[in-house]
């Protein structure tokens, strides 16, 4: 199927037939992420995860009862040592791929293209369960607070949906400035949590229903150490968000988002091990109805209004996590659609440094998402992660493939390094779906396929289309031919003079064509026109359905002259506003669009512009 | 508002700005209606109508008693007398207006521009309101006899209409011809009801509930007998369909038109006599969840097949007098905008004499309508009759002013025809509007005016295009200046020789337009160029977005010399098949849409066909 040498031929494309802005010369400043704003659009997603992950975890210990607890804080250290290996990897990502696109970039020249497919359809997956996953949290999260909204979460997520897109339309350093204050109010209230709690160990169990005893429904083994060690993993998606989306960062671009991406590393690994070690002291159980999070802030700040503060961050925390979606996979859209995988169009910027394209679809994919699953989370959680991983595990992969290729100095040790996280992170997609396949992690599994197929039927037929317009080689040299301009009129105006002027400036030949639904009338036609006195023969074609189009189309194949350039020039009324476009032009714009599909002539639009 | 002299010089636009082609030269044999197929396709409405007209008057009557129903059959003659008067205007009102319009051509012609316009607004409604009731009375029908159905009506209803709306896309003619059946069985079965139940006199309760008594609930009085000739006349609705669509109608066009509808009078007229002496002979009273129609067919015909086969045809042609208005409302709305009091889009036809936009505007505002009362017919009733009603009056009123002003032979006779027809439809209509109002008919009072409005707003606003054109007025003569013919391009292929030889045909200067983002890549560009000698000059602006519509606009705007004809020819590829189409041309087209909007140059495409 793949033709190897369109493949290369296409290297001339992106710069010439596809689109041609090269990535990081046309962002301007302010439009620019520097660390701390990078850190506020890119990384909620991953610190978001803190309030979710070591309870996904606790919860699948708990199976086998209490004692299994105890695990907690070492598989967190193992989580954590995980998080320092994808750290050390993305940041060699972010070097050595300043366009963006993670993991798709790094298989694409480390692995080759199927991985490179895989890859990309694992995000694009991930990205987009990403936002609804993170919209519907956010708005069950609301509901739990205001429980008016209970029975309208749909509506809440979508209304959520569509402001953070039109924030995103802006830009991203744009949407950065709204998220910040969220953000740094999550980072201190948990850090807040984490040292009222370690140096003030008192009892938590200060709200939430009474604790019950809990029975072990399964036996500690280590298949249970494997479900408990992927269900904390969760906490580690978005750790990539930042190596996907480079493009958006200040100058030194690397080193930005470098330093960014460290900062997310330092910071999630302390909140992850602060609360384990918080969770260790304290015995904290699951409690009905309160988070294991909202059991630690209560314990450390009472039930009082930083309680509320906190929960208020959380919960917003939670829902602008979405944000990590927009901030990525628009740039990864944009590389498939560079590298002809993609329509063309996802690589289109407005003067904004956006890829709108993108992000609408971003945008239509989560709210399909949401409605189809009603706006609940439970329905979309088992498909999550699974994308993310696929990615990690690729990437590192990659990296492996790369230091075994290029021999740097201590390439042993970073081939190590990122073959140790490429292992884990691939236990945790095999755990993930062997645990929640029947659950809905099939969909991923169909879907991924899917997406593949589309990127390469799209690069496919690309190939073909360079093919035929004959891409790198020297066309003929072009030549001047014979010119012959055909003006569709009805009577004389003022547009009528304005064609006219026109198709006499732009051709050797000018004929005028009117359609007439008998003699009586063409007689007439001819007479207003030749009274007009313009040296432009008319041409009266009869029709008795005075079709315009079908006139002018068998008029156009008749004249079948070779050598010879044909043009129909049209004139198009353009009114001031918008909205009274309905009120012209569909004749003109149906004429058009049957001769551009039809024929090969020019099809030439004078504009006439309407003051009123 | 209105301007005169604008209107004036509107009859010249109507054959050349507008839309030009004239009603009644277009049509193909078998595309045209017969009288029987013109029954078919536009008399269902006012057929199935004797369904529930006689039963909405005996509803009323019985408020009074049962000793109130001796009124049934005098007040029925009066109705039948109403409808003779009805159809004698309607087929003056035919001859005079071939071209269609019923109501709106009348008053336009007789009574001037404001009650021209509520003729047509009444219109536009009742039609769209004929549309939605049918089909949900109709689906309801259905959904009585299969209780499955019950819980979607709505579903059934706009099942519905997307296949009438489908049907009526091929032509009126065709959708005749599957309405034929039901049709004839309908009137074949009452009329069999009719004959059966007067020859044999026997009682009719052998379905339904047991009698029960009637407690009067009121009087009766004058008001009450006006309620109650208002409630039978809902069985006129329709009659005036056939005037309304004549253009549809085989050649001679007045004549079959006007035969159609003394059928249909006719027709109706026997009908609904009959089943009134039938009611009067049986002594039929309102039965508990059974029509008077079921009763009466029941004691005809027994509770046998022939009872179904009859009642199936009721539904059926209950829903299919939704067909009427896809006959009236298109030829309506273009007459409307061969008046440019809607946009000239509805005017258009394609190949087959149909009105699609008009169509799709019906099926949308019944689909709409649907939806608000989530398919529930008696929500819709009250709104319902009003519109024709004052079509009726308005025309009539017209009529009498006609005659007046020509005074042809006996024109007294025919003025005072007319007029009594005239004074009672607008007893109807001060009935219907008076007792409705709070149930609903207050939609009407605000839809109307809305609707006159708007179509007042559009003729304005045409006018002044029309001034701004200053159409009517011999232009000057035309003339030729210099051409200069830009060519927006990238790097040098196939689609670049076919553009730049277009434009050395097309002007007399040909510059290449290309950007770049940098001198360095500016300098590569024009390499390539001078390497292809094809003495056409390129320029190449530096732009660090490499915004291409930036920089031709800024381009041109600079050009900015006075008597030159500037044209950008921009190549567009077209794909094979359609759905390709969106992964090629967006940035051709966004230039397109920027040029046109922004400038005044000449935007040229050249259509470059795929085979693959």
């Amino acid at each position: 199927m793949y033709v190897g040498g369109a493949r290369r031929r296409f290297a001339k494309v992106s710069s010439q037939g596809g689109p041609v802005r090269r990535p990081g010369k046309h962002a301007e400043e302010g439009h620019e992420l520097s660390v701390s704003s990078g850190l506020a659009a890119l990384s909620l997603d991953a610190l978001s995860s803190v309030a979710y992950g070591p309870e996904a975890m606790i919860l699948v210990l708990i199976m086998a009862g209490t004692g299994a607890l105890r695990f907690t804080l070492p598989l967190t250290l193992v989580i954590v040592g995980l998080l320092a290996l994808l750290v050390i990897s993305y940041t060699q990502v972010i070097e050595a791929h300043p366009d963006g696109g993670g993991a798709y970039a790094v298989a694409k020249l480390n692995l080759g293209r199927v991985p490179a497919l895989l890859a990309a359809a694992s995000l694009v997956i991930d990205y987009v369960l990403t936002v609804a996953v993170s919209l519907a949290a956010g708005a069950a999260s609301l509901g739990s607070v205001f429980p008016g909204l209970a029975h309208h979460l749909l509506i809440v997520s979508l209304i959520g949906l569509v402001l953070l897109t039109a924030l995103n339309m802006f830009g991203i350093a744009e949407s950065a400035r709204f998220l910040m204050l969220p953000a740094a109010v999550f980072v201190v209230s948990i850090v807040a949590v984490i040292v009222v709690g370690v140096t003030h160990p008192h009892p938590v169990a200060v709200i939430g229903t009474s604790e019950q005893p809990f029975k072990p429904t399964t036996a500690l083994g280590i298949v249970l150490i494997l479900k408990a060690f992927a269900a904390g993993c969760s906490a580690l998606t978005g750790v990539e968000a930042i190596a996907n989306g480079v493009p958006a960062f200040r100058q030194p671009r690397i080193r930005t988002a470098q330093r960014t991406e460290v900062s997310l590393g330092a910071l999630l690994g302390v909140l992850l091990l602060g609360l384990a070690i918080l969770i260790h002291i304290h015995h904290v159980l699951p409690r009905g109805g309160v988070t294991i999070l909202a059991q630690l802030t209560a314990g450390a700040f009472g039930t009082g209004w930083p309680f509320y503060v906190s929960n208020l961050a959380v919960t917003a925390v939670l829902a602008l996590a979405a944000n990590t979606s927009f901030g990525g996979l628009p740039v990864l859209l944009s590389l498939l659609a560079r590298d002809h995988r993609l329509p063309h169009a996802f690589y289109l910027r407005a003067a904004r440094p956006v890829y709108r394209i993108g992000i609408i679809a971003l945008a239509l994919g989560a709210m399909v998402l949401l409605v189809a699953v009603d706006g609940v989370t439970d329905r979309l959680i088992p498909l999550y992660a699974i994308g993310v991983f696929i990615g990690f595990t690729i990437s590192q992969i990659g990296l492996v493939r790369h230091w075994r290729e290029t021999r740097p100095p201590r390439w042993r040790t970073k081939a190590a390094i990122n073959g140790t996280g490429a292992v884990m992170t691939a236990i945790a997609v095999v755990v993930f779906l062997g645990s929640k396949f029947l659950e809905g992690a099939w969909v991923v599994v169909i879907a991924v396929p899917l997406l593949m197929m589309l990127f390469s039927h799209t690069e496919h037929y690309y190939a073909e289309v360079a093919r035929e317009l004959k891409l790198g080689r020297t066309p003929p040299s072009p030549g001047k031919r014979e010119s012959i301009v055909l003006v569709p009129t009805t009577t004389v105006n003022l547009l009528t003079e304005q064609a006219v002027s026109a198709a006499m400036s732009l051709g050797d030949t000018v004929i005028a064509v009117a359609v007439a639904g008998d003699e009586e009338e063409a007689d007439m036609i001819r007479r207003a026109w030749s009274d007009w006195k313009c040296n432009v023969p008319i041409e009266v074609l009869v029709d008795p359905h005075r079709s315009l189009i079908r006139s002018v189309l068998r008029y156009v194949e008749n004249i079948n002259e070779e050598g010879v350039t044909i043009t129909v020039l049209i004139p198009e009324i353009i009114p001031r506003k918008r909205r009274h476009e309905i009120l012209h032009n569909q004749r003109g714009r149906l004429l058009e669009s049957v001769l551009k599909s039809r024929t090969d002539v020019i099809v030439a639009t004078l504009p006439f512009h309407l003051h009123d």
